[in-house]
């Protein structure tokens, strides 16, 4: 007979019937109950064993991490904690896990223990739940997007452009590196290369994406992105996943509603689908706040923080508004900050960031209309000639998580600005393609998936929100 | 007031009211009727312009392909050929589009004209046909497996591990190639690179996903994947993307059940959802197909292909019968094929493959239980000793479009298969670890999405389904 999910069991389906479940054990208990997960729920199915009806032979390899099957009938349960259990008449193991050598005991590990057993990692509750959340935050971003209109598109990986500017690049090559090719100048002859030419990694998919944007109206990427980036800190990642929506016509007033409204609805749609991984989030995030001093502690639970997010307004605030507050405000005064703000112009760090959002406005908060001057070439500019439509999306404990703009659509002010910032024009003529031919307003943004995740399951760390993290020094499985 | 999106207007939203509609110009007929477009559907909405209401210097700029913005009552349609048309009484051209420049003109353009122009190629009725069918489909696999309690696993791009063996691989590295850093003993010191060591781009995702599935049951990718092999094929490109589910407990049976249904729902959910683009596509096709002679063209439209896939059911061949239908065939006997059958273990090549299925069979095949040596090690391996639990799905037109296996889970099994490969097991230590703990039996498949996507649109060099193709000697954009 078939198995039937443990997610499908628990709710009730097959009740008094013969059920076959399948999965790993999480405990064994009393020589008599089976704790048995398959990781479609976080929840596992009690499995009541008849000491007498099994060979011991057979119950001495039920350890904790053993693959096995069980069928039987399944009950209400008269114990405390699950509704229903399975009366186990049949038992068969697939596959042991020694516990003198399996990493994975019911105990509490260290997340860097786990990150360096991430193949093994996933078995845990903290990061199956984890995961779960993950994955249906990434169907809700399709399923926002498609709902309203917009089509996915996929930005090329490999790119021979390097003139975003985003950040530092990875080479992608194909030479021998051993034997690299030369010209008759001695100079690394990049023809032979795979593309016929340098290539890298890209950092963004966002002028591509306009070039859709501009037939298609509205598109969006999510896909991987790169930075090659000595940057070792809890917030990035040399490699992560990144959503960036790009739409026609849309100016910036437009391009702020459409991410609070996407990012709203895929914190929903996870309270709405993931109850159960984000309680079990919320608990844990609870059990770590405790060990912290009563200072240093949350003034809001992970569920709070979320509902905050969706059922209040982003505060939406012109930079020279926020450096006005910053200027003004008490870490500034007290030279508390380690840069200080004394003057428009300046690019805004992390602690004023975390200032603005955590202490002034205690809510999310949309800055918008920076310096021309510290943002991209691609940032509409305004009439006063010195700011540009850039918007930046500050969360609370995550920093930026969207970064976003209307786009320069006039070529003219378009090609003086790349000339000006020095960068290849010729590399840029498709671009340019876009602004010579039926140009029109439009606008986008960058939104970091890990941020999103985790900022819905209240992890600190980015490491551990992505099944296999690359960062510098570690690109290990 | 905010504009309307095309698809909405022509399905009659706003009707006899005053709407607001933006897009391209497709043509502008008789100083009087505009075709315009957003890109929202392939169909044009008619804007109706009063010669005498406009100044002459306004209209003389809506060419083909400006963007403009128009603002009129929506009326039911007098004319042929729609339903509704906007009576325009304000017009705004954002952008024009010098028809002595602009490449896009409404005339036949060649494939490879429009690849060269890969920015501008989506302004076409057949690109925007082909990128939205892409879109739903992708939304369609991701609908799929989320309905089905998979969860979306994101396999990483980079790997340091290159021991799958799928194919020729892509280094990325972060060493300056002019300045290498040297060891002592006068080798590259890849300890100097941004991880450490050598990496590469990913050849497929399978190995961390089968480490997801034994624990959270049934998992899927849908990522980018990269081959670094000089193949100018219409088939083949260096950078596609892949979905590959795994599916703890699932047998080959079950594994072919779940390939089969997956590709007769998402092929369902185009036609359901993309009837006016994929009747544009068949008729293309059927256009296409009328400059061929009679011999050469297909017995079926693409419509009617699309159809009978999801009506019939995939034939179920193993390896050892198709040998000997091969064998026994008249291109066989007649030595019309390039490659002769004349033995068990030959592997297949595409000319037999295509005889299969277009001639033998005539609908889709399942070939099953291929001889090991030409197989993955990580397949699992029959009774009979010679042959392993490995699948391959064959379409009409396109070959093999999935290729699949049962899992090896026994750790000797696989360890002994491992070095008689001669893989570095060391390199593999996590994936054997997945037998050592809780092993069970598991399967699963790759899908290139491109060849499904070629398949639903009827397009037939793979270039022209991917927004930017990379393929030898080319990664423009």
């Amino acid at each position: 007979m078939k198995h039937t999910k443990i997610n499908d069991l628990l709710g009730g389906k097959g009740l008094l019937h013969e059920v076959k479940a399948k999965g790993w054990v999480k405990t064994f208990r009393n020589n008599q109950f089976i704790a048995l997960n398959d990781g479609s729920t976080i929840n596992n199915i009690q499995c009541v064993v008849d000491l007498d009806k099994f060979p011991a032979e057979l119950l001495k390899k039920v350890h904790t991490g053993a693959a096995i099957s069980v069928r039987g009938t399944l009950v209400e349960s008269q114990g405390a904690g699950q509704n229903v259990e399975i009366q186990v008449e049949h038992l068969k193991v697939y596959g042991e896990a020694n516990p003198e050598e399996y990493p994975i005991q019911p105990k509490k590990h260290s997340l860097e223990f786990l990150r360096e057993n991430a193949h093994l990692r996933i078995r845990t509750n903290m990061f199956g739940a984890i995961m779960r959340v993950r994955s249906v935050l990434s169907y809700a971003v399709h399923k926002y997007f498609q709902d309203n209109g917009f089509f996915y598109f996929n930005a090329p990986i490999i790119t021979g452009s390097d003139a975003e500017g985003a950040g530092e690049m990875f080479r992608v090559t194909n030479l021998d590196l051993n034997n690299l090719p030369r010209t008759e100048e001695g100079k690394i002859d990049f023809k032979e290369d795979f593309f016929g030419k340098t290539t890298n990694l890209t950092v963004s998919g966002q002028l591509e994406a306009e070039t859709y944007a501009m037939a298609l109206g509205s598109v969006y990427t999510f896909g991987p992105t790169f930075r090659a980036e000595n940057s070792n800190t809890s917030r990035h990642l040399a490699e992560f996943w990144m959503i960036e929506p790009e739409v026609a016509f849309n100016n910036l007033d437009d391009n702020m509603d459409l991410a609070e409204d996407f990012i709203k609805y895929v914190i929903n749609y996870v309270l709405d689908k993931c109850a159960d991984d984000l309680a079990f989030l919320d608990k844990r995030l609870q059990d770590e706040e405790k060990t912290k001093p009563q200072a240093e502690r949350s003034e809001m639970t992970l569920l709070e923080k979320l509902r905050f997010v969706v059922d209040n307004n982003f505060k939406r605030v012109s930079y020279t508004e926020a450096v006005d507050i910053l200027r003004n405000s008490k870490p500034n005064k007290n030279k508390k900050f380690k840069y200080i703000i004394d003057g428009w112009g300046a690019d805004l760090q992390s602690e004023h960031e975390r200032y603005l959002v955590e202490k002034h406005f205690k809510c999310p908060v949309i800055l918008f209309d920076y310096p021309a001057e510290i943002k991209a070439f691609y940032m509409r500019m305004n009439e006063d000639g010195k700011t540009v439509r850039a918007m930046d999306i500050l969360f609370p404990g995550i920093g930026e998580i969207v970064g976003g703009s209307q786009r320069e659509e006039r070529y003219d002010v378009l090609l003086e600005k790349i000339e000006k910032m020095g960068i290849d024009k010729e590399e840029l003529w498709w671009y340019l393609d876009t602004r010579k031919f039926g140009t029109a307003p439009h606008s986008g943004f960058g939104l970091g998936f890990e941020r999103l995740v985790l900022f819905a399951t209240g992890m600190t760390n980015i490491r551990d929100v992505i099944p296999f993290p690359r960062t510098p020094q570690n690109a290990e499985f």
